[in-house]
Formats: structure tokens, sequence, C-alpha cells
């Protein structure tokens, strides 16, 4: 049965299309984190929409269950196998064409497989911008970036995923193509299946296009560190900086001073651009399709929320060279955090009028009850988004390490849900968030998103095991 | 039957809670337009989400269809009961309550009956901006604006409805509450519901409240009118005012000659601000949260453009008098139009690069075969939506208006869906466009939706009639 159903898959994406070598599956059926590791009789790379209906066909004729993967860079697990060696891992990426791009319409037309920085490179070629942005830029593809409803540093000003796609093309579980690639503003026609496809973390059928917006290129920029006594300054700060800075606010990020502590230690050539110690800090990025003046108007702005002594210090980068040098300070965190030993991670969100007092209760609560060990805090704090890690000593079991990741993500998790926030604000709920999410989620909730994968996914096939 | 039905409304709403009287009703059960007029046994008009639930419960039970209503103001018949009688209108108009008002959250919780001119009014109370804003704001509701995810002319800068709404709360066709009153911007756990039922018509469960959000109050502005030679040339100015301007580009609307000229005969006071003749007209509008400097960047972009001879000429409005009779040009359009008589109407959306060339070929060929009934164009060309309507005469029968109106929906359509457009960008399907939308859907589109439509309301008590 498998191998007659390989013989087809052949036929149709050819020998080279298909890889069935152990080691040469291994990229493919184990995550980047090296935490999912999984089987699977056979990756499939078929070269365009309509070599992925027919092997979706297949799939369905044969009962066999598709795991689709883009870049294999998530945080969740989304696009892993299991360890069945049932399920056909279906890789976009031999999908790498740019289709289209159209610079008055300011849309770009792509298949799935292309690499985020691949599509934020022909946007520059056209003299526009495309302004999603992430660490794995170079290697996670845009379908993965739709099917996850990816964040980064840009949410703030552009949105998240979903915001930056006006139009998909979807090949259905039955083997179907929604050819929904359209490229308008505005389109009230029925319902936003566009929407619902993003974000479903592939259990509800493949995209395989996407048109994107694309955004006129800001050629002026402005960036600035700050140093603050607690997350209610900075929260305040940033209330302070929309009002007078509008939307020419792109990034606003925050870190703890054990953040910049474990980056200086960790990772080379980093420097703090602020004397003296602060608890909590903040990067202030501004943007605009004007070349000059943001420099000046975020000191000015800046200016006064020293003078009401809302904040303690603050730097503004003289050069490009210093402001890619205080990217590096905050983008080195993770890379820190790994250095450091091993941590259990939480992608919160909150409503940002709430986040300060979750901050204090969370840590004074982990304090009590997790014998201090060590937080990482730092987040998009412009979205309401953070990264609320915790550190375990070098020397920790196995044992204990679950033991420990359970009862902290119980803890954090609950009390993100008092406040109504979310449990995964960016990565997505793949395979890691999953049980958790029964938790948190109302029934009627639950229920309405089985109805939708009932009525589009009879038949279970499309990425069991993740999400719901 | 319908006796012991209305019994138990009046059980949960109170007596004062059903309308009842044929007289009193008739605002419910006729459209504004006067174009759907319909019967119902009861209008039924919930004081919060508790009575919403209970009254669809007993809906439900008695397998009656219920049509949700807000302002009734909408223009393709959403919200209009049929002639049956059998169809329980279910009014918002007594849920009025604004929840929560969040200025460091930038968000707003709300009943959906409240009128969008209250929301702006409290988002300005609160010292920030609400900015849907179309015609209707002073007797729509903002469950209207979401059920229809309403457009109008902010959305170059700030996006439809659907994009300005974080959270939702919705009663099920089966009479369950979704609690998704989320102030989150970002949230990845799981399917868009939220986007899902926005734009829904009703279909699938009522919209009892909301989680909107806010932005900082624009405090500058600046207004500017442009004469062009053709829409290819407005639409020329339109991507170098992205470029210059950037998000300070708030509207950007077009105008063919015609449509001043109407205004100029039918609306007292209507004053072009260009001396000369022009083919076609823009109504340019710039904000930003900073109080100067932006008359002076219109001014020099308008400059360029001029220098170039992309446009024939320009007047910025030197006053907020200016700027509001610059407005005022424009938005009396509709009722010009109204005066002047019957008038077959569009509300179409293109890719912006299309627009031109589609509206020399939809005028070549309504002059063609149409025997040179006038063409009234202009919409917001920034978002690619044209309002390309054609007048008729005035002493058009009632047997030749309906044929009219056919032909031309056929025709301008047609070239419409030719170069990839939508045939209702703003106003929604409802039951004007319902059966023009299965000529212009794909199967496979049509398909996905009434899957989920299916799933979501499987007796089918849903707005029986509009939309799908």
């Amino acid at each position: 049965m498998e191998t007659e159903l390989i013989r087809r898959l052949a036929h149709v994406v050819g020998d080279e299309g298909l890889v069935l070598d152990e080691a040469a599956q291994a990229p493919y059926v184990e995550d980047w984190l090296g935490k999912w590791r999984g089987r699977t009789p056979v990756v499939v790379r078929p070269r365009n929409t309509t070599e992925v209906a027919a092997v979706m066909r297949l799939c369905r004729q044969s009962g066999t269950p598709v795991v689709p993967q883009g870049g294999n860079t998530g945080m969740s697990g989304g696009a892993a196998p299991d360890d069945s060696g049932a399920q056909v891992i279906l890789s976009l990426n031999r999908m790498t064409r740019i289709r289209e791009v159209d610079p008055v319409n300011n849309t770009m037309t792509v298949d799935a497989g292309v690499l985020l920085a691949d599509v934020q490179r022909a946007a520059r070629d056209a003299g526009r911008y495309f302004p999603l942005s992430l660490g794995a830029e170079g290697s996670c593809t845009i379908g993965g970036n739709l099917a996850t409803n990816a964040g980064g540093t840009a949410v703030l000003r552009y949105g998240n995923t979903r915001d930056l796609a006006l139009g998909l093309e979807v090949v259905l579980p039955d083997g179907r193509v929604w050819s929904g690639l359209r490229g308008l503003r505005k389109d009230n026609t029925g319902y936003d299946l566009r929407g619902l496809f993003i974000g479903s973390e592939g259990t509800l059928g493949i995209i395989t296009g996407a048109v994107l917006k694309l955004y006129p290129a800001p050629l002026g920029h402005a960036t600035a560190w700050v140093g603050a006594a607690s997350p209610a300054c900075i929260v305040s700060l940033l209330s302070r900086l929309q009002a007078q800075c509008g939307e020419r606010l792109t990034a606003f990020e925050m870190m703890s001073a054990r953040c910049v502590d474990l980056v200086r230690a960790h990772v080379s050539g980093a420097v703090c651009p602020l004397e003296g110690d602060h608890p909590y800090h903040a990067l202030v990025q501004l943007s605009d399709v004007a070349p000059e003046g943001l420099p000046e108007l975020l000191e000015r702005s800046l200016a006064h929320v020293l003078e009401d002594g809302l904040i303690a210090d603050a730097a503004i980068a003289a050069s490009e060279t210093q402001a890619r040098s205080m990217w590096r300070l905050r983008e080195g965190i993770s890379q820190a955090q790994v250095r450091a030993g091993k941590a259990v991670k939480h992608d919160i969100a909150l409503p940002i009028s709430r986040l300060a007092a979750f901050i204090d209760e969370a840590d004074a609560a982990l304090a009590a009850e997790f014998e201090g060990l060590p937080i990482v805090n730092f987040g998009h704090v412009g979205d309401g988004n953070l990264h609320y890690n915790v550190l375990l000593p070098p020397d920790v079991s196995q044992d204990d390490y679950a033991r420990l990741t359970a009862a902290l993500n119980r803890r954090v998790h609950d009390l993100v849900a008092q406040r109504g926030g979310s449990i995964s604000a960016e990565h997505g709920v793949g395979r890691l968030r999953r049980d958790e999410l029964r938790r948190y989620k109302s029934a009627v909730e639950m229920d309405l998103m089985l109805m939708i994968k009932r009525a589009l996914d009879p038949d279970q096939l499309m990425n069991p095991g993740k999400l719901l």
C-alpha cells in the first residue's frame, strides 16, 4: 500500500521530488530546536500548485495524513510529523516563484515556498517594502509565516502576517484548489476565507500562494535605547510616544536588566548604550517615508518624558552602526539564553494596560513558588507580547525539567488567562500548546473550531495532532 | 404556535421589548432606500447578550428564522425580512452600552447597538480616535458595521471594519454565547473566528459586542482638490503621494467632471475650488498626530507632480472651512444623484493598477451598448473602490428600469471580474448581489462558504436569503 502510494507520488512530482533516504529526511523529520523528532515514509516536494493538488488527492484516496512544511523553523512543532511513520511530509520548498510584483497596486504574488528574505528583497528591488521581519527570515518561508500568522518586530505598525496578505491560493483536503489570489483592499463578497486559512497551522488545507501587501519604502529612521525603573514606566513611555510620533513608531521592545546582562555575558561585543543600572530597558524605533527629521522628533519626545521623570536615561543612535548595535543587544537575547542553559519559555500577550501589573504579580509568584529561578523577561511590548522565560539550573535533571516546565507553564498561563491574555501570542499552538489550549479556551470556542475543522477536513488528514 | 413564541419572547425581553404593531414595525420591515419591504410577526429588542441568547434559543426551538438588524441603513438589503411573514427581526437597538474605554490599551468595548457616531465620540472624549467614518454614521450601529465589514473614507490608512476590531462577542444559532472579547494585538491560539463573523452579514450568528481598536488623535490635517486629465493621471498621483507622504495619506477620492457638475446643479452652495474644466478630480487628505507641517508637505508634493505635468491644477484648503467645503462637494454626490433621478449603482473594487484601464473600457462599452447613458463615476480610489453608477432617463418605465439594471450589472460586473475585481467592495452581498454572486465566485469558493454555513448554522435559521 505504502509502496503503491510512493510509486504514484513519484509519477506526480518525479523521483527528484521525493525524499526517501533516512539521512536526507533528517532536516524534515526533526525540528530545528531538536524538540520534536518523528518519522515519515516520504517527503514529497511538489513544484507547483497542480502537483500539490495531485499529491493531496492521492493522499486522500489512500487515507494518508499530510504534514505541510515550509522552512521547518517553527517554535511549536507545528510542522513536525509524529513518530507513527504514517504521516507524509509535504514540503513547499521547491515552490519558490515570485509570480508577480505590482508596484502600482502595492502587491506581490508569490509561491508559498519563497523565503521571507527573498520576499523582502523582491519588494526592495521594486522600490517597495514588505514589513514582516523575524529572526528566521533567511530560512523560513512565506507559506509558513502565513500558516502560523507570524508576528515579529514590525507588528506595532504593520500588523501580523494576516494583515499583510490580501489573497490566498489553497489546496483543500479533497485536492481541489481555492483560487483566492485577489489583490483587493476592499472585497465584501462573502466569508473571510483568507483570514481563516491564515493561522490555521496547516489543519484546514495547504497554502500554495499568496498576494502580499507592499508599502512605500521608509527612508528615514531613528533608534533609541531607554533605561527606566519599571515596566509601568515603559508602558507609559509607549503611550507618550504613540501620541507624539503616531505611526512613525515602528518598533517598541522591552527587556529587563537581566536580559541585558545575559547578552553582555554571552554575546561577544555586546555593549549597553547606557551607563548605570536600570531595571528595565526599551528599544524604540521610528521610521518614515521622509528621509529626515526623525532623530530630532525622537529626541524632542524623549526629552519631554525625561523631564517628567518617566524614564531615567536615553541614548539616540547617532549612526546606522550605533542603531545596529542596539538591535544586536535586543536580538542577542535568544542566543544568550541558549548559552545560559535550559529555559522554560512563554510567548504570551496581554492587554497593554494590564502588562505591568501582570509582570509584578508573576515575578512575585515565581519568586515565592519557584525558589528564585531567574526570569528572562523581554518582548514586543508595543503589541502587548512578552517572552516571559524562566532559566533553569544548568544541572537540572530530565525529570525536573519536565516537572518544572509543566508547573511553570501552568502558573504563568493561569495568570495570563486571568488577565484576558493569550498563551500563544506569535508562536502558534502546534504540538507545544495543544493540550494547554483546552484549559484556556471556552468549550464554545473549541467547539466552533472543531465544527470548522470537521466541515473542511472531514477525513482529518490535514496536519493531525496540531492545534486542535 | 406564533402566539406561543411571542408570549415566550415577551417573557425574555418584556412587553416593551417587542414591536407588534404594524405601523411601529414600519422602520424595521422596510429598508431606508425603500427597495425592500417585508413582513415580520414581531420585532424583538433584547437589552443585553443574555437576552439575545435566550431569544435565539426560543427561535431555534420553534424553528423560527431570525433577521438580525442594527441601524437598518445597509445598501444591499442584508437586514430586510422577506415577505413570508415568518422571519423574526432581532434588533440590537436597545443594546447601546459602551462597556469600557481603555486608553492605555487603545481599545473600547461596546455593545453592538451603539451608534457609530457615539463610538467616535467616546473615543474622542478619551483623547483617542476611532477612524471608521461613513455617511450613515449618525444612524448606523457598530454591530451593523461589523456584520457587513463596512468601509468608508478612511480605509486607505486604517483598513476596513474587520481591521478595527480585536475581539467579538457572538450569540450562536444554537443560543450559546462565544465570548471572544479579547483586547489583544497578537493571539495565535486558533482559527480567526473574529474575522469569520465579521462580514458574514448575520448568517452565522449575532454579534452582540466588540473590542474596537483606538488610535492616537490626529491633530494635523491638510486637504487639497486636484484637477487632472484622466483616471490614469489620478492613479499616478496616488503612487507619488504614497511615496512622499506615507501613512499621512488618509483619504484619496476621485470623481469625474460629471459628478462635480451634478453636485453643483443639485446641491445648494456647492463650489468647485478649481477654475477651468478638468475631466477628473481628486480630493486628497493628509493627517498626522503632529499638528503642523502637513499643508507644506502637501504643497511640496503637489508642486512636484504639477511640474511633471501629471496633474493640471490643485488647490490646498487654506482653512478648516475650505476643507469642509471640499468634502461637501465630494459627499454631495450621493444626494445629487438621487435628485438627478434613477441610477443603476455599482460598488466595485479593482487592483489599483487596473483601475484606469477598466474605466476606459467600461466607458467605451457602455457608450456603445447603452446609448450614451450618463456615467457617474466616483469612489475611494486609494482603496481601488469605485462607485461606477449609470443614470437612467427620468421617464424610464419600471420594466425598462429592471431590464437596464440587469443588463448594466452584467456588463459592468463581467468587466470587473475579468480584471480580478470585486462586485461588492464595501456594501456587502445581502439580497442585492446574492444571485450574481454565483456567477462570479468559483464553485470551490461557494462550496467552502456553504460548508462553513452548514457547520455553524445547520438549521439555516440565521438571516436566510442573504449572502449565500
